[in-house]
């Protein structure tokens, strides 16, 4: 029969030219990582990543020198942004929805462009970043995804990077469907000179070719949209994991947020994102920010891209419903509902009649109340309680004299004494 | 025992000293009313209100006259703003939530203060204005409902007071507790010299031996405040029965908007207040625009206003929850949720193995679904759809491969064909 077995490992996947990573193999023998120790002050050097750091600190901090020394013109200005949009819409409709999601398919034309644009963004290599994400996607807010947002808003947007990763802990992703695609495996062992060339090169020599500002184009198009370009990314791990609404989820981090939405190229609806990961949209909304859905939608009518996936819009619904109806639920506990009927003391209509004429009892729905406290407070006047203690009064509170509203009816609950034997029967034997 | 009769007559009221005006009467005569019979060419001008028409009109026409031949000075501007809001508040804070809902208590000097500023809103006597409106909340949207909303915008805003209102129509209302107070039978009295001074004279002579300017006062601080007054009140009646959001009710038109708020000095919240109108607030959240629940709460620090009611905080969070539920509940019954599991034929474990020898059966918690249109769909990929086909894959659903999302379970619910006999146990018994 059926083997358990079986489920937990993954299906085979086609054979792989590339070298045998043990970052990527999906069966990895259990060796020592420096990771595996905690941080100490002898040891936190070899706890870094020597090759990010340096990285990450460094463009922005010559970014920013070239900010104070070098005048930045309009022509400069703009080219910066659109390498700004170019790159990371790159990295949002390449790496992370095209290849990490697989949520449409693109025409090779397109695919050769993401991979430029993409590479320009310098995140690194698409397999590296693909296997990270899908693993985050995966292992969610465990110790087996790679930002876990509950190591801290820090630890998700950069010190993850800052760190090394621990290859015992990381949780495995399949990437065999990039494996088998010559181009992102050329573009992983090219990766320097793709970084280099798109990230640093090209910004530059288009605005020294183009207009004469080789400095400008290096320190504002190349350095500091870079910087830009890496943080904005960096706050779908961090800020999009705590800033907004769990609108489908609310049992992990991700959130939606038009703030981080605008940050990110559309990103920022990382609640639905995570429930909804296959979906080529973030925002499903016409008036949310959504950049890289309408490009991913533009170019369908060219033929560029095609089977956008869509999550159905009933299921959709559905997981919004049920979140809004969990929220519900948890304002209802919190609130006061009088005591519950299954709870009060059974009586015979005889037995009230008897007790009224000691307490204020009035019996409606065939529940008596205790309206004591009430009666100075009646809206309607004391005389209408006052003259129907000992009586059965459903009919008259239901519109005979007064159809009272629905907070009528929640106030009354809490006057809750007893149950008539018979229930709601009651007033219909009683009054004929 | 209890007799029904009992119930449909009201409590016997303190005897009152005015004449026996039939309007006011609580068993009136059913005499034939002009508008009783359809309004015709012939005969409309009977039904027509020959007071308050040409008030409503000739008000406002003289004031746009001012406003194009009178310069408005700095001084009348500000004093027909500090008059608008003394008479608006006399309208909120006292006709409507001291008088006719009880909503607080005002000590004597307050109260000569509220019947004198009230007059200048020139909106009927106390008691006239109070009737109407208990019996507004009374009977609200019906036919016995002075200004009921489902006559229309315009009937609800100026309709009613344009034609003459039907006595054998218009529910009834206790006022009797007006009549024991001799000042509001006094200002019914005397409601003309009441109105001219307090709505025409007073504005008109402040501005005049104040600053010199008679006319001014007269356009400005007199007519074109009075019709914004007039028109903001109505406003209560007509467009916050339209406009806004049914926070605790819908079976009814009255309805939350802050920008009736705004015209209305915080009368908007229209719904909260038709649910609990004996609540001195209107509006219940410190940001929203309520200042004549300010200015009552202001003044009960220094002891001219007592006793502020209010309903009991876990009482109106339980009236929009209930809405919120219902909101909710409409919601549901739109979407799909699968085929109902009772309506699902029963299978045993070993006639589903059988059946998915042909067809694409997976069962999961006891449950089996036909995942033909979806394996090509799947996101975690065809291979462990494929390779699960006949059998029972509920551990490996919720954690043993994958923890699936909300969204995943919600989609496979669309899939389902049948029930296993035994249901959720059958997944214990058969890995064993
Ligand atoms: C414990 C039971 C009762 C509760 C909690 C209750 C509560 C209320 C409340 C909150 C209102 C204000 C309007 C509304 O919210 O609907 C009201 C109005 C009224 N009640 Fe009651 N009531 C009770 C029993 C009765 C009974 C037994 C009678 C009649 C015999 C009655 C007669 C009225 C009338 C005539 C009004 C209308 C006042 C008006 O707007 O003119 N009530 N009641
Ligand atoms: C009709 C039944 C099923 C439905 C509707 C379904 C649906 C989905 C959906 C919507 C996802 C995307 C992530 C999520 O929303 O949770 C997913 C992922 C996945 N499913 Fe299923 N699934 C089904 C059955 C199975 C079974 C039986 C297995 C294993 C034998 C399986 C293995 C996986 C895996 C491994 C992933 C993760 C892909 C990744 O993120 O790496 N699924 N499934
Ligand atoms: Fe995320
Ligand atoms: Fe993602
Ligand atoms: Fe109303
Ligand atoms: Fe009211």
């Amino acid at each position: 029969m059926f083997k358990m077995v079986a489920q937990t490992t993954f299906p085979p996947s086609k054979p792989t030219k590339i070298s045998p990573d043990p970052y990527y193999l999906k069966e990895r023998p259990k060796q020592w990582h420096i990771r595996d120790d905690p941080i100490t002050w002898s040891n936190w050097y070899k706890h870094i990543n020597w090759l990010h750091t340096p990285l990450l600190i460094g463009i922005p901090a010559v970014g920013f020198y070239g900010l104070f020394t070098t005048p930045l013109t309009t022509y400069t200005a703009i080219w910066a942004v659109i390498y700004y949009f170019i790159t990371g819409l790159g990295i949002t409709a390449g790496y992370h929805r095209l290849w990490a999601h697989r949520a449409y398919k693109a025409s090779r034309p397109f695919e050769i462009f993401l991979i430029l644009a993409s590479s320009g963004a310098v995140e690194g290599s698409i397999r590296w970043w693909v296997r990270d994400h899908r693993a985050h996607h995966r292992y969610t807010d465990t110790d087996k995804d790679p930002y876990n947002a509950h190591k801290g808003l820090f630890y998700s947007h950069l010190g993850w990077m800052i760190l090394k990763q621990n290859p015992n802990q990381i949780g495995r992703a399949d990437i065999s469907d990039l494996n088998a695609d010559p181009l992102i495996v050329l573009q992983h062992k090219l990766y320097g000179l793709f970084a280099i060339g798109m990230g640093f090169v090209v910004p530059t020599i288009v605005a020294g070719l183009g207009w004469g500002d080789y400095w400008g184009g290096f320190y504002y198009a190349a350095l500091l949209r870079l910087t830009f370009v890496h943080h904005a990314t960096f706050c779908v791990n961090s800020l999009a994991h705590y800033l907004g609404d769990h609108t489908f989820d609310d049992r992990r981090t991700p959130r939606d947020h038009f703030i981080t939405a605008i940050l990110s190229l559309g990103e920022g609806y990382h609640n639905f994102h995570h429930e909804f990961p296959q979906d080529y949209r973030n925002a499903i909304r016409f008036y949310q920010y959504d950049p890289t859905k309408w490009l991913i939608k533009i170019l369908s009518y060219f033929g560029l891209t095609q089977h956008l996936k869509k999550f159905p819009d009933n299921e959709i619904k559905k997981g919004k419903f049920l979140m809004e109806q969990k929220k519900l639920d948890e304002k209802k506990v919190r609130l006061h509902w009088g005591v519950e009927i299954s709870k009060l003391p059974v009586l015979t209509f005889e037995e009230f009649q008897e007790g009224a004429q000691k307490k204020n009892w009035i019996c409606i729905e065939g529940i008596i109340h205790d309206v004591s406290s009430f009666i100075d407070e009646h809206p309607g006047g004391r005389t209408f309680l006052t003259s129907s203690i000992g009586k059965d009064m459903t009919t008259a509170f239901n519109g005979g004299v007064y159809d009272h509203s629905n907070a009528a009816r929640n106030l009354m609950s809490n006057f809750r004494v007893g149950v008539i034997a018979g229930g709601g029967e009651v007033e219909h034997r009683k009054t004929k």
